[in-house]
């Protein structure tokens, strides 16, 4: 008879490149498509009408790219960040191609770095994560690192490595779904009738729209993407912590910000790449999201004249609107109510 | 480069007999069915449950006919509404096909009638608004007017033409699903013995149950219809407004009471119509909802024995039971906490 | 023209040996096993994952075990337990076979006791309610005793009958679902290594994760059951009681500390059986939940190698946390914040 409960994996407990096969296959279903647009308000057309992606050669409307991604992250969480002290950083985000209600995700990590902060009783730990589908269809790839707790500060340990993520995925890494001919796109039907060429590097864009989060929300979002996390469910707890409060899963913000962007980035099809994220400030129930985006890059797809990438950076705020574009100062620091600064590229129509 | 955010239509942004071809077709799947469900705790059998209606003679469960509705109504707010004082009204509201799971929606609205306020700042613009599933076929039907904001005081109208919608649509217009056969209507699984022929004109019904609204449900149930009306969403800004609170879109509301409404009128197996409708005051979250109704009129529909209609008025009230029936004074107010005054058609089995 | 809502039977309403067969057949779909995973965050792999299903045999991820009871259990209420005071108790629960996306339940009960308290005000009335599915597969099997008020103190009682429901279920009664082959079970995907051999008797397992309620949870928990009583959704009748708050459903309770329970028993496959259960104090929203539970015994299934039965006892407490096991003194008096005993068999694969 041994302890049957699992306390999550330890900086010690992780060997370079050791291979996680992460736990719970999930099949995404319509239900979490109506949940997804119950919790975001989503109107990018390609994820809301089968008409509309039919029309571009898709077999029907494919799941949110960040739904995906929320459940391929709530995988790694139970074996690689219960006893994360911070979520570092992540890089080299892609999907890799488009997940379909009936699709069963699975995830699996791989350890490609480990380093043992000065204090020796942290350290951080790097992993290249992959969501696949049934077949093992590659869906999502990215690197992400996290600083996780020692079991034991006299534990030395064996090897170390620090990886160096790309700052950015490069616009030709950038996937577009096959069979995908955005010359079929119906701007009216989109809501929208901006298309790729009408974006200019440094142009910014104030959302507008704020959206004010509840507790019931992120915490259905967050059981949804089975996200096991403590700190986002037991206010019991995190009532003698000193955020006082639950956490709110930093996902939930993103896919948050991304609906607000509609307004703005409306034909921003695809989130084809997350090239970096920040959460600077916690987020808590109550709090009204706002945010605005500037255009930071542009780039065309090799071979293809239908759709070219935006590559964005997006500034949240909460409880603060988002107009005259609150940004850092002189010193690199966000304002107090910034929460998340997100840097992506999405796949947009040309004309 | 140009402004990329939509801030709506202005009273001088519409012409009249303009057609406005609404965005984001949405695909209604069983994650909708289910989340109304949640939402409303709806019992009417015959979108419960697949064996049920396919005893009646259709292929499955249709979705709820508030459900649609709200759909097709959440397509027109960005286009027609996202600038409205207030809503002014609904007539001739009539569902003329049911919708399945796997039904992708769409919307179309034409503007028959614009009318500038002595004010010179506000106008009325009325549409009549239809929604369509795949193959293009008519399944909603309605006229709606609201009070818009213009851009500016002084730009001259064009045109004015202020329509007369019909005071009730008359019961031959009423379009019963094609196919059904309500003799074979199973009063037990129904959970109500009662049928049209036992109901009286004038009688009043006091559906006894109350419900609470809280804020993830409201907002949930909105964002599910990806209306995007900010006042519904945006505590932050809301409470420096007049109501210092989101406000309930009324649709909520309705559904709310339709679902009530199953007490005393279980067997209103179909909305079929809506002759008028109008908000009294606002609800926000917090507010217990009750409701009673008037059976104001009975009618056959041409041709059939199996089914008849009744006309209901259905009075809502907030934080206050609907037992003794308040209802308008004699100088035609209504009391102060009554939320939604609502004149509708339902189909009822006849025996 | 008689009174049209319904008030529910009382006691002298129900007669010894009386069928009741239960409104509103309901499909069940991919919405409500996202709403599911949304509300309680489960990761039992059998229902989140087709491929994970399909390995062991199954069609496909058939909806978790408590999902099909809450529905069951919800077309009950209106017929049996709309006048209830108090639950009494559930024996001989058992489920005989899974329930998939598409199949629609119904429930039937037959009433096989009844006793008038010595009050003569209230009395209590024995059910044995079943659910089925299409083609009237049995699929659970329950018998519930509750308090009913008398319609009037003077009623004369025709007939009295207590039946003596067995305190356990017997291991060879509990039903493995056909065509699953538990030899196949991965371990590693399910993500918990114990096995049925891995427990002993008398062994307690602490769930240590805590979840916090919102009344936006509950009541769309209990709505999407279609459960009908008034006490979960009426704040403004509910703050002139003696509790001042809504009641959560205590079926709510149960599916949260079966998520729970993952933590310490992930391969508890299937609920085969509740032997029996006591919800100890009301929860109300804003209660964290907490929970642990004992190993009271072991079985084997009669001829199979690959699978056994653990029968589980968990304690479930509000706002303390689980470790240390607070458990009933010696006078048998639970601890004041203990909300739930619950005694059941589950299902575990063997090595």
């Amino acid at each position: 008879m041994n302890n049957k409960t699992s306390s999550g994996n330890f900086l010690e407990d992780f060997r370079l490149d050791q291979e996680i096969r992460h736990a719970t296959p999930r099949t995404v279903g319509w239900g979490d498509v109506a949940l997804y647009t119950a919790l975001y308000g989503s109107r990018f057309p390609v994820f809301s009408g089968d008409s509309f992606s039919r029309k571009l050669g898709l077999k029907r409307a494919p799941v949110e790219d960040l739904l995906a991604f929320h459940i391929v992250f709530g995988k790694t969480v139970p074996d690689i960040s219960l006893n994360a002290v911070a979520n570092l950083g992540y890089a080299e985000c892609r999907w890799m191609a488009p997940v379909y209600p009936g699709d069963t995700l699975h995830a699996v990590s791989r350890v490609i770095g480990i380093k043992e902060n000065s204090n020796r009783k942290t350290g951080v730990v790097y992993v290249r994560s992959q969501g696949y589908k049934d077949g093992d269809e590659l869906v999502l790839d990215y690197v992400r690192w996290v600083m996780v707790k020692k079991r034991n500060e006299s534990t030395p340990l064996v090897a170390e490595r620090v990886p160096q993520p790309a700052s950015a995925v490069r616009p030709e890494q950038l996937r577009v779904p096959a069979g995908i001919d955005f010359s079929k796109y119906d701007y009216e039907m989109a809501g929208s009738p901006h298309a790729w060429e009408d974006y200019a590097v440094g142009e910014k864009i104030d959302h507008m729209d704020g959206s004010t989060i509840e507790e019931a929300e992120h915490q259905m979002a967050t059981r949804l993407y089975q996200n096991t996390a403590k700190v986002h469910f037991d206010q019991h707890r995190q009532g003698q912590e000193r955020l006082g409060r639950r956490l709110v899963y930093g996902g939930h913000v993103i896919s948050l910000v991304r609906s607000l962007s509609f307004n703005g980035l409306g034909n921003a099809t695809f989130v084809a790449a997350i090239n970096g994220g920040r959460h600077i400030n916690p987020t808590v129930a109550g709090d009204t999201i706002y945010a605005w985006s500037e255009v930071t890059d542009k780039a065309e797809i090799p071979g293809r004249k239908d759709v070219g990438a935006l590559r964005i950076r997006t500034l949240a705020l909460k409880n603060h609107p988002a107009d005259g574009f609150p940004d850092k100062n002189s010193e690199g620091n966000y304002p107090d109510n910034a929460v998340l600064s997100l840097d992506y590229w999405v796949l947009m129509p040309r004309r």
